[in-house]
């Protein structure tokens, strides 16, 4: 049962990729294969029994529609699918099988890889916007126009002045998310009642290493501190609210009466179902529209921070949904950018006039330097 | 490339049904078809031509997955389904097809058809639950039990006027929104610009005939007035919490320590991969999850009302996913509250226990009187 | 110390003025004389103590500022007031001041008093705007001007349509308010835990002689049931963002380049700082602000409603500051609006011309039927 | 006209100074004697001048409420303050008062003020309650006490090991902050359209001499690039969250048969108007109340982050009262959890008595060694 005519208008394929159930089947499996053999290298488990999970999980194939109705009833998908590895098992790996993990350990393991995964599609494109941007910054830099303030017409800037603000403004978000991902896209291994017991004093060798298998950095539980997560997702928001300030100035350069800049004209895009002669913004569209969501998503992540306990109730179970949607609307609003930035129609003759109509000369002050300072935020 | 693993836990099967692929491709065709007809029998396109239309809707079979594609690429479902319709036509009912409309004629007329029927679906599990309440709510009215504020003892209440109080908030949440979408969602047409031309007249005969064959009241255009949509959405998430305040009182209650109630043992619902003497509170934290990602999803709406002329860049393109995942919310916890209901283990030992050891006698003032008062809201 | 700096550019001076510590401190005391006049006339206590209490409460002069760091402590007004007021008293009406009440029905109660006194200075300024929108809609209903869709022109509507829609919205919204206030801005009256105990049996009669009294409709207990608040937040917010879509059409109209309507001159305001020639659409400034601000504080409200059992920890006490900040709000747009209609400056030769550089000809379709059929919404 | 009631209790008195009108002003009228004297000492006006400009700002009174008034009709601050100043100053002060500035300018520029001042005042509560903590953390690290889940006993942890993940949520919240402040809270200088023209080329070394009279790092005009705005406002709601979650926690702890810790008793705080045997945990509300209202203020600061061209219309302009509000919740929440953690009144046999109950053993895993690796997140 797809949906994706509500969802793919909003994302990319790549995207919607990293967050498919295939995907969080893959990484959850990874996990348990990781655990055996991680606790078979610490001597907690045997080598054969964990031999015998891995091969189990790469051969196993499972519909992820079943799993999933299994997985709203026991209220997590960890339960069901240990229990179906289980039931596929022989005994001796069947009962050490996800040996000192609870649900969430997997879960929140899970989410980081995804974040990962994520961020690196991310930042491809956010590196091909942010050298068309780079290049029409440097290209406008000292081509005077008209600035606006409070929609109205104030005095000239250089034309590069705002599309290095627009660079700056994302680049500086992405700086922003790439270290919240760093930082706080770990390892989530503490057991039961994130204590990490049951392991024999082994339990930091075993994170440690389950860590390093699955190519993410190690720390302590965090299965009831929140605030790690919450600093990608609001770091998400303001990426995407950086590249809304982009295609709402786009937006505008664009109308009929204005007409600096426009959207390149690519087939099949930007039509009208009604009018033939209408080209649509409609990268601006796309990522406007998720500058309206992203907020909103934050807003419910940080409402979940003052989660009970060691384990919160309904908290953390709403962050997988609203993280996925973030990076669904990163992906899509900075992919839409970043061919805009590309293929930017801009009007030489229509900025010219605009600035003419002002009657407010054409000093541009320091517009030079300042796209020199703005760009090398980038950096 | 579904997604099940992370929506499917958090509603029900059925409602994911009434906003999947198929749903919207077949009220997007049954628009195009009810539009064709009724032009025919005003006389504006011939009837061969319709029904050479409504021939071709009943026939066609379409991939969402590649429609999807094509609609991410356009800005619009309307358009890649359009011109899929065209050219599978003879020239005479390709030329006439969509006469008169506009994307958002579809996309906005599909989404009053998708609420209709969620809250047809909604409103089955919200009967469940009233009845189940009024039950338990008329059983304990009398029933001395602690009260509690602000987390501590405080005086006694009769048991059933906690249960009662739920009610009255769940019926009044309903009613508010049976009266939002029987306000607003209303059929959409309204052509290019808002102005329902090159009709001949005859628009609004149209708009009325439309309407009744896609069993929704008519409306004057409402593509850049989005306050019913809100007004659902804004229902949505009262209703929503209202399920949430039923599912931190059965939480609480159900904590060791407190134990007067607990949700029904399901098998296979509310484990532990960790612990196999557990019984979560499954149903509560799907619905307290679901309060916490409602109020976000209901500020992107609100954020997207101040829409820029007849068609706004960005903000109603904002609204179909958000308003999909509210009602897939409350989906998810008036099935899962109905559930708990239906069941809930109240152990009057416990209620009595807990009295007693408050110290504060057992006048529970005028609970009785309270209890029916409040259930007569739910009538 | 006072914050007018931060407050005053968003609203009104009649609206700060609802929501001030001297209107507050008026409807306590109300309350407290109430409460006892009515239980005298009800025979639970002596017409003297009441009659004391009432003398007090007319006489006494309290500090707001020392009163309000009582209540942050304490964490609730009541408790501070009433030790006041107990204190200045003799014996006897010490006793009997607010018996059978607790803090929250006082809080409750003056907020509901403040939201009914908000609605009517709201309503004031709503009737002169619809009276103004309706007049320039009909004025201009058949004046062909070009009709913008996702920015861009599209094809001719009747510049009155889009008016019309501005106003068909904010009376749908003003209506809705209307409705939430006059079902929910209620006495609240439960006493200690909900259940109206220790009135010898009186408390629904004391209950609805003390709402006559202070001019509120009388209703069951609603301390943990908080829906009623929610719905009038929400339609508080769906208000300020239909006042918002008038405004951003507002200001994109004003744009040099287009130049199609104005905000009225008014001195001392719309200026620059730095740029004397300037004319800043400072009312729909003031309106976009407010439908920005606006989603979150619904929000705010919205997670609130899974209150914790028979008066919530945290939940409720976080409505009163973001309710009132969505009346001050929604009157310093409404204000805004109200005098842009009244003095907007529209220009019918910018109208021509930019819809003759269009080039779609001049069908504005049924846009004179529209417009009559939308303000009918207003009556 | 004061809202001291309403303000107050979510806050300190010496946050409401930080953002009160006097603190405004006085931030105002040091950037105009700063800028005045910079651009003196860079040869750009007279030093006569500006010394006449800095002595009527260091005698002149103005009252805030007028001031406030005629900034609700400007748009802005600058615009009647300035207007005061000039007509103050003989004409040659006059006319080179506030050169090369605009408006925002000042707005941005004393909001910075005020976020270093804010946090500066946040920050001393903040080590007031780390070292709370870690001290509690220490006590009880190897205290064996029950673990809980989904509001169900799990598994026994150390009582010390949830303080301790309370206190590394904190720190590593209050770092980000820190991290935040440091580098968005700057001078903002860009003139009337964010060029810094008409200063003679001069606009690099007077940006650099202003920003440090007045104490804050340097950096290009960000009048329209509000990503680091934003990121000081999430960081705000993520600090509150982290106080949310301890909040919780005590909040949960403190429940009548549960009775493991509780709230320290203060004269004048917890009680109850109706019940005088109550202890409420009136520090738990405070800060779950911020936890509620945080989310949405924040997301209205993200809402606003697609501002239009040079200065957004609407956007920043409701920037400063959600961050001021952002602050006062933060600064209410963070000395509210340093009281109770300096109190917090723990009871080992009520945690001794919850763990035997709960029939799971005395296993507390890796307690201790997390504890350990918890709080070094804290230095």
């Amino acid at each position: 049962m797809s949906a994706m005519l509500r969802q793919r208008p909003a994302t990319t394929d790549t995207m919607l990729a990293v967050f498919a159930d295939e995907a969080t089947l893959r990484h959850a499996l990874a996990f348990e294969v990781g655990l055996a053999r991680t606790e078979a290298a610490e001597g907690l488990i045997g080598a054969a029994e964990a031999e015998a999970i891995a091969k189990l999980c790469a051969a196993i194939v499972i519909d992820p529609a079943e799993l999933a109705d299994e997985a709203a009833l026991a209220g997590t998908l960890a339960i069901p699918l240990v229990a179906r590895l289980r039931a596929a098992l022989p005994e001796a790996p069947a009962k050490v099988l996800h040996k000192g993990a609870t649900s969430q350990d997997v879960a929140d393991t899970v989410l980081a890889c995804q974040i990962r995964a994520a961020f690196r599609l991310l930042d491809a494109d956010l590196a091909r916007l942010a050298t068309a941007l780079a290049t029409l910054a440097g290209r406008y830099a000292t081509t005077p126009a008209i600035g606006r303030t409070l929609l109205q017409d104030a005095l000239p800037i250089g034309f590069g002045l705002r599309i290095a603000q627009w660079q700056a403004g994302i680049a500086e978000a992405a700086a922003r998310l790439s270290r919240e991902v760093e930082t706080s896209a770990t390892l989530q291994f503490g057991g039961a009642a994130g204590t990490r017991s049951g392991l024999d004093g082994k339990a930091a060798a075993i994170a440690s290493r389950l860590a390093a298998m699955l190519a993410l950095p190690d720390a302590a539980p965090w299965q009831s501190r929140r605030g790690g997560i919450a600093g990608i997702a609001t770091a998400l928001a303001i990426l995407i609210g950086s590249l809304g300030k982009m295609a709402r100035d786009v937006s505008l350069l664009a109308q009929n009466g204005i007409g600096e800049a426009r959207e390149p004209a690519i087939p099949g895009r930007g039509g009208s179902s009604a009018m033939a002669h209408k080209r649509n913004p409609t990268g601006c569209q796309i990522t406007l529209s998720a500058a309206l969501r992203a907020p909103g998503l934050v807003a419910g992540i940080l409402a979940g921070l003052p989660a009970e306990q060691e384990r919160g109730l309904g908290g953390w179970q709403a962050e997988g949904p609203a993280l996925a949607d973030l990076f669904l609307l990163a992906a899509g609003a900075t992919e839409a950018m970043a061919t805009v930035a590309e293929g930017l129609e801009v009007d030489e003759a229509a900025i010219a006039r605009n600035l003419a109509a002002a009657g407010v000369g054409t000093d541009i002050g320091e517009s030079a330097a300042l796209v020199a300072d703005l760009l090398v935020i980038n950096d």
